[in-house]
């Protein structure tokens, strides 16, 4: 009577869903439903387990129009490297929207999620940052710093990056494995490497501003993706106050994001009808509006992302044939 | 390095993990650690698919202790049966404590649900009703129905047993389905059902009371089960005030269970400190305190229970070697 639930691996996620331009595209229609359909999406489940350093996040949404959501998993356990094991993993549960009933188990140890963020981060760029944006800078020199220029890379014509991280032995490292087919280096501070640059995008667990306001100028582009808790701080408040804000969904910014230091440090106001990047991806709202704009996208993740995502590698799965099949 | 996931089908975990005194005790110890531990346990995540009458529930605990975690995803889809689906299913996510680190999926469609939730109602029976309690009322005649008379039996030396259901039809069939040593007769009525039992216990979906509170008499227990909604509701607020009250979970109850009703009519006051079941069973605070009062357990549901029970899950499949592995 009822479907085989399917099991794909992590493996099998990376083959049917690489980071390209659909993937991109898929995670900007979610944004753009967020904004214009009847969109159910609940606040994140979150658990704390700091006896192991741990937290787990959990997220959904529904989206009408989509078959499937899903339910992804988040771990981040930060003792998990010193036994040779990586910090955040986790899979999504997906289900069918019209029984409940569940389709797959996406065992992709965060490498969907990992997809999904960067892909939100090209989407942001794409509707925020100047079409003649050429430069990237890069803070951050972990799986989201590469993700992200590397996302970035698919919706501007990029000639150069600049990364920057407190572990510079670690920045080299990605500046060398990288081949994004433009010159990628290393800088030795934060100015230098946002100085000239037309996107800037962070990537980092800071947990105090590492991006001075003062270093940002005319017509740049940032995309802030690190914080999403509230201990979380990359972007100084006062540019906020100076910047077209975007948030992913304001209502997470304000308590997870950038958005919440500004409003602590009464640089922006709680409650303010800040555009969130659905709206801008949907036309609703203007994005960048002249060249000498700072703009701002302060993303948190959100489940519309996962639930689109999770569609996309479900319908490549089966008409791959990928995957395992269990009776249930 | 990493351990493979192990899989359990819901045949395999029916077999491990039966509803039996073990199950009880493995709840009880659950609600224990709730009043005794730091277990971290936050608040439902909830999704609702209106137009496709769904609903689901992610419930989730940590309890110190215990090496695993569960996150639970419970589906209720009222169509269903429509097209011949049962209309509640899901699964547990079992994850290590330490790493956050995926170990089984127990693609259980609901079943240790209902098995934890009828524990819940047996470690009730077991510190709120009278020792010599003997004869059973059940409201509804669902799964629950069963399971929680199945349960009380194992606590309480039961010698008979009414049934009352809205469809009188689906109460005769359960009673001549049960077989559990002793009588089960259907009851014309929730008075008839009620007058004179020992335990009352409400299994229901009702979003109006269908138990009066002028049918309850000096020395009962109530269970009411059925409420974990905002608009579920089976007992008259009334007999809330008359009764000693204990909350699975207070704040849930407060907020989905019956003393919600309670307080919106008035009858129960908003924050006050009623007891939880957890005090109850470990002894902090009194359960029954004489032989005519009556007695009223509010459960809701808690991410303890799913805890507890996969855990022991788990346990009981790696000893018998049960499930599939996967390398992911």
């Amino acid at each position: 009577m009822r479907d085989p639930v399917l099991l794909l691996t992590e493996a099998e996620l990376r083959a049917l869903v690489p980071l390209d331009m659909a993937a991109v595209e898929c995670v900007e229609a979610g944004f753009s439903a967020l904004a214009t359909q009847a969109v159910a999406m609940p606040p994140i489940l979150r658990l704390d387990i700091p006896e192991h350093r741990g937290e787990v996040d959990v997220k959904t949404a529904y989206v009408p129009g989509i078959d499937s959501f899903a339910i992804k998993i988040s771990p981040g356990f930060f003792g998990n490297p010193a036994i040779g094991l990586p910090s955040t993993n986790g899979m999504m549960v997906v289900l069918s929207a019209r029984t409940g009933l569940v389709q797959a188990l996406l065992l992709d140890n965060g490498y969907l999620t990992d997809l999904r963020t960067a892909a939100a981060g090209a989407v942001a760029a794409r509707h925020l940052a100047r079409a003649d944006a050429r430069t990237a800078a890069v803070l951050g020199a972990g799986m989201q710093a590469e993700m992200q220029l590397r996302a970035l890379a698919l919706v501007r014509g990029l000639t150069g990056a600049r990364i920057w991280a407190r572990d510079g032995a670690k920045a080299a490292a990605l500046a060398a494995r990288l081949e994004p087919g433009f010159p990628v280096t290393v800088a030795a501070t934060v100015e230098d490497a946002v100085a000239g640059a037309d996107v800037i995008v962070t990537t980092t667990p800071a947990t105090a501003p590492i991006l001075p306001s003062a270093f940002v100028t005319a017509g740049q582009h940032v995309t802030a993706m690190g914080s999403d808790a509230e201990h979380k701080n990359e972007v100084d408040p006062a540019l906020i106050a100076r910047a077209r804000y975007v948030a992913d969904r304001l209502s997470q910014t304000a308590r997870l994001g950038e958005l919440h230091h500004a409003i602590a440090a009464g640089l922006a106001q709680a409650g303010a009808d800040h555009p969130e990047l659905g709206q801008v991806v949907a036309g609703l709202v203007p994005g960048r509006t002249d060249a000498a704009q700072i703009t701002l996208a302060d993303l948190t993740g959100t489940g519309i992302q996962d639930t689109a995502i999770a569609a996309l590698a479900l319908t490549r799965a089966r008409a791959a044939g990928a995957g395992q099949s269990f009776k249930v």
